[in-house]
Parts: structure tokens; C-alpha cells; sequence
């Protein structure tokens, strides 16, 4: 068991790593949460191999469970979920006192938190993440909302949940791209922060990240949390990779998974801006499963990148790789890196 | 010109009553607003009277405005008209250093204030409230939100504005119903705080109210979100009045206003815990012209206290009268509640 704490003052809490804590979670929870309710929200895959499993911890400890499942995939991360959520709350009478629980991956955790946030103004909620990727990074932060028409987690809020329970044993049942996608973000870490990380899992680490490179993912996403909880400075280094990354993301109407876009957006970044790591990202990618190319129109990005929320004015800020270990944020005029994007295309 | 600070920390703002300040904004929206974009959001009677003025004041100081208005009445206050708002900004490429500005009474306040918490997880704004309602009420204090099919505000968030701009010359032209569901919060800040107030308003103060009486109230108002900003204890004093009002708000379909119901509320509640003072009540109401019977059921209201967001567990917060000035947050069981109520009925 390794336990990292996340000390926000007053909304302190813990991520919990632990293979076969989904079913002893009881303790866990009802160490945090006052109340006797619970809204079990999950997609109908993740809940037909786990909800039963978590249900039956919880009820052991007393927790009267509700249960609302959604189709899996990102087109649930929608208002209309989001409202069906908050519909199925009220109808279960859930209180102040009470609490949101999100089984799955990042769509199930964001959708949950933001549900979270917003019901009767914010109650509390705890995060059991299924995939790699919602343990490393969508889980940890309090980074929650939903996608509109126009643009991804347009709709959102800080809200920062009670618990986090990562079970490493769910990972077994993950269909690999989906692991994979876990690992581009474990690189990313690597990237940012660790090149003895990032080490550890170029040569290719599908199936076989351990217990302590999860705690060290979280650990590093936690630390930048503390340092900018609300994404003001420091924490928009995270975002290595994801300006393009969710351009790819959309343009692909969302065949391509969140992680792999990331890749495809570090890749990309490194070769506008520090091209002598290029090389090493790009085997690292390749080695783990995901994808180096994009065959999608770069028009989509350019335009993606001119209405991203990182914008402030008529300024971006990106996040520049310098080495394997460490990036620096610089905000660039909208206009430069148009330059820059069309001498490399 | 009177203004009364709110010393949130960095989130502190003013409230500023002046007559003619709306054509005045742009001095003070610029000392608070650092973007030069905003989405200006008003319901569509309210931006016909003053739509005009204030854009064109905005646009003397450089202020790029895009328009989003909606059907006036609390139909509006949906998930829909949200949704239509934050996409609005998405396509005018609102950015993080850009405001919200809500032009209106507490329908487009926490309409606007719900886009302004959530979109890019939450972006500043100012409220210009157009209502005597808005000006002592809600639009000071953060609370936003919508409402759903299961209830009023049932998706929300506490978000606070950066200024807050009320115009008294405004109610001149507002419905003489509206000006009185007003007075009806006016009455409540008396019976909560202070019996001064009530005295000077029981007698009728329909199109009477002075820049110095909207300013105590929003002391009022202050003060309490300053002991308690996210209700979790003395705001919910605020409430007095709103639990029932809330019931009957909803039961007649909206057709009674918000503060006609408070009063309502008020009265029903005073009439449970503090007979004696009912007949000043119903007197003070009465001269102000806002109702002191429903015809609707009371069956309704019974089930709509039983689901209601104070409640905690098996229990629920009500504010009761102690006497005119002084008021108390009682913890009651749900079923003494019940009995009660059914002894009156």
C-alpha cells in the first residue's frame, strides 16, 4: 500500500494505491464522508466488471448505494449526462452530508466531479479511477467538467474530491491502447520532471507499470497542484502536449484516445521547439504502444490552437520542452507560433 | 454614491449604488476586468430598456461586447440557456483575462454567474443588477446556479463577482409586482437583523426605497457571506422565509415571485414559531403589496420541505423568528417538522 497526500489545507486528502482496495474500501470512505448515501456514477463497461464488487464493500459498511451507469466513451462527457447525474441525485434525495463516487476512467471522474461541484453548489466526492491514465492524472487535481459543441471542457470546475482509491489490479483488464494511453501521460511526467521516470518506461512498460511508478506519477501531479491549484502558472506545464493534443482529440472525433493525442502533441511540441529530443520520444512512443503519426489535416490544429483556453488575449502560453526533465512555460504571441507552425509544415 | 466593500482576500469586491452609474461602468469595469472582451447577458426586455447605455458606455473605453439574451422569467434559468451562453462565449473566443457582464434581476445573475463559475473552470465577472431583488439580494454574495426538472438551483457553485454595479434610477421603470418582491427581502434582512430597517419599510415603501436602505441591506448581506461564505452555518440564516417560499415558488408554477413567496414563507414559518409577531408581518407585507394568502396545497409544500437542499441526513435546518431583529437556525428532525406542520393545517 502506498499512500500519497494531498495537504490543501482544509480539503486535504488522500490517494490511496493499493491493489484490492476497491473492495475494502469502506474504511476508507466512511472516514471521509459523513453521510450514509452514496451515487455510484459509472460507464455501463467499468460497472459490469466492478460495481458489484464495490457495492457489496459498501453495504457491508452500511452505505446506501444508488447506482447510474452511461454509455462508455468520451460523447457521454456531455450536459446531458451531466444533467441526468444531477436528475438521479435529487430523485435519490442524496444531501449535504452525502457523497458522488466515480468508478472509471477520466470521462466517469470529470463528469462525477463536476456533477460534484455543482450539485446544491458542491458536495463531497471520491474518485476510484479504473484506467492508468484517470490514476496518474484525471483523478489527482480537482480538474472537473464536461465538453460542449464548441470545444472540450468548456463547461468545468475546480473541485478537489475526499479520496482517491487507485487499484492496480484493475489495470489487468485494461484493453491495451487504453493502458496506453495511461503510459503516454506517465511519460509526460517523465518529460516534465523525471528522467529517471521516463526512463524506466521508454523501452516500453505495457502491462508492467508498478505500484511505485503510479505513486510517483501522482506524487509529481501533486506537487504542481500544491504549487497552483488553479492553474495559473506553474500547473499549465501539465498541459505539455495537450494544446495539440486536444486538437488531435477533436479532429479525430475522438478515435484517438486522450493519451495518445498527448503523445502525438509532445512529439509534435519537441519538434517545433527542442527537436534533439524528438528522436527519444518518438522510440519511447513507438515502444509503448502508441501512435507517432497523424494522418489528420493540420489546418484543424492550427485553428484548434488560435481558440484554445490557454489563450489569454492575443497571446498563448505553451509549454516548451528544454530537455528530458525539464520544460519551461513561455507565453508567445498568437502570430509566432503561426510562423513557426507553417515553415514546419 | 455609496459603496460597500466585500474584503473577500483576493477575491474581494465592491458594491457600488450610485444613480446614473450604469452609463458610467467603464471607469470601474476597467480597474477590475483586465481583458478587453466581454459577453454582455441580459433577458431580452431588460436589454431593450438598457442594452443601449451600457454598451455603448463599454464601448467608449474599448470594450469589445458580444450580446447573448434570452426570453425573460425563470423558465430561462435552465441548463439550456447555460449551455446557449457558454457556447456564445466559446464562438466569441472569450478568453480567461475576459468577463462576464449580467445585465438583469436574479434570473440572469445566477445564469450568468453559473457561466461565468464553470466556463474554462470559471472566469470573471459583474453584475449590474436591474431589480431591487438582484441589487439587495442575489447579486452580492456568489451563490449561482440553474434549475432542473427535480428543483430550484439544483446545479450551482459559489462564485463571486469582481464588481457590483446597482443603478437605483433603474427601478423607476420596473413593474410595480417586481419592485415589490424586493421589498419582501428588504423585510427579511429586518425581521433577520434589525428592526430600524423593518420600521422604516413596514409602512409601505413601494418605488421608496433609498440609496441608503439598498445600502444596508447589502450590509446586510455582506456581513453574513463574510461569517460564512460557503453556508455552511450563519448564512443559512439567509433562508428564513425561503423554504417554503421555495415550495411555493415551484408549486404555482413560478406564477408567484421569488420575494412574494419568501414572504409567504416568512409569514407561514413566523406562524409556527413566532405567533406574535405574524401580525406585523402580514401588516408590513400587506402595505408593501405583496400577498399574505396562498391558495395552493400545502400538501406541496410538505413534500418540497422533505426534499430540501437544507436538509441534512434525517434532519433539516430551519431559520425561525425569534422576534423582529433576531432570528435562529434550528436543527429539527424531520418527522417533529411534519407534526407540526400537520397541527397547523
Amino acid at each position: 500500500m502506498t499512500k500519497v497526500e494531498v495537504p490543501l489545507g482544509e480539503r486535504a486528502y488522500d490517494v490511496v494505491i493499493d491493489p484490492g482496495i476497491l473492495c475494502k474500501a469502506a474504511e476508507l470512505y466512511t472516514s471521509v464522508i459523513p453521510g450514509k448515501k452514496a451515487l455510484l456514477v459509472s460507464d455501463q463497461t467499468v460497472y459490469h466488471l466492478y460495481g458489484a464488487g464495490v457495492s457489496a464493500a459498501l453495504a457491508a459498511a452500511g452505505i446506501e448505494l444508488a447506482v447510474y451507469t452511461f454509455p462508455p466513451g468520451e460523447a457521454s462527457k456531455s450536459l446531458y449526462t451531466y444533467e441526468q447525474i444531477l436528475n438521479a441525485a435529487a430523485a435519490f434525495q442524496l444531501t449535504n452530508s452525502d457523497a458522488f463516487l466515480a468508478l472509471g476512467g477520466g470521462v466517469t471522474g470529470d463528469l462525477t466531479g463536476f456533477a460534484a461541484a455543482t450539485y446544491h453548489r458542491g458536495i463531497r466526492f471520491v474518485q476510484m479511477p479504473t484506467t492508468l491514465l484517470a490514476m496518474v492524472d484525471s483523478s489527482v487535481g480537482g480538474k472537473t467538467g464536461v465538453n460542449l459543441a464548441a470545444g472540450k471542457n468548456l463547461a468545468g470546475a475546480f473541485w478537489q474530491p475526499r479520496l482517491v482509491l487507485c487499484d492496480p489490479l484493475l489495470l489487468r483488464t485494461l484493453p491495451p491502447e487504453q493502458y496506453a494511453d495511461g503510459l503516454a501521460e506517465c511519460l509526460k511526467y517523465g518529460v516534465l520532471w523525471d528522467e529517471v521516470l521516463f526512463a524506466q518506461l521508454e523501452r516500453g512498460a505495457l502491462f508492467q507499470v508498478t505500484e511505485r511508478q503510479i505513486a510517483r506519477c501522482v506524487e509529481l501531479k501533486r506537487d504542481v497542484v500544491l504549487r497552483d491549484e488553479r492553474d495559473k502558472g506553474q500547473r499549465q506545464l501539465l498541459n505539455l502536449g495537450h494544446t495539440i493534443g486536444h486538437a488531435i482529440e477533436q479532429a479525430s472525433g475522438f478515435a484517438i484516445g486522450h493519451g495518445a493525442a498527448v503523445g502525438l502533441g509532445m512529439l509534435m511540441i519537441a519538434g517545433l521547439f527542442c527537436p534533439e529530443i524528438s528522436g527519444r520520444i518518438r522510440r519511447a512512443l513507438r515502444e509503448n504502444g502508441l501512435p507517432t503519426e497523424w494522418d489528420g489535416s493540420r489546418e484543424d490544429i492550427a485553428r484548434a490552437l488560435l481558440q484554445d483556453k490557454k489563450r489569454a488575449g492575443d497571446a498563448i502560453d505553451l509549454v516548451i520542452p528544454l530537455r528530458i526533465g525539464a520544460c519551461e512555460l513561455r507565453r508567445m504571441p498568437i502570430g509566432a507560433v503561426k510562423n513557426l507552425w507553417e515553415e514546419q509544415l
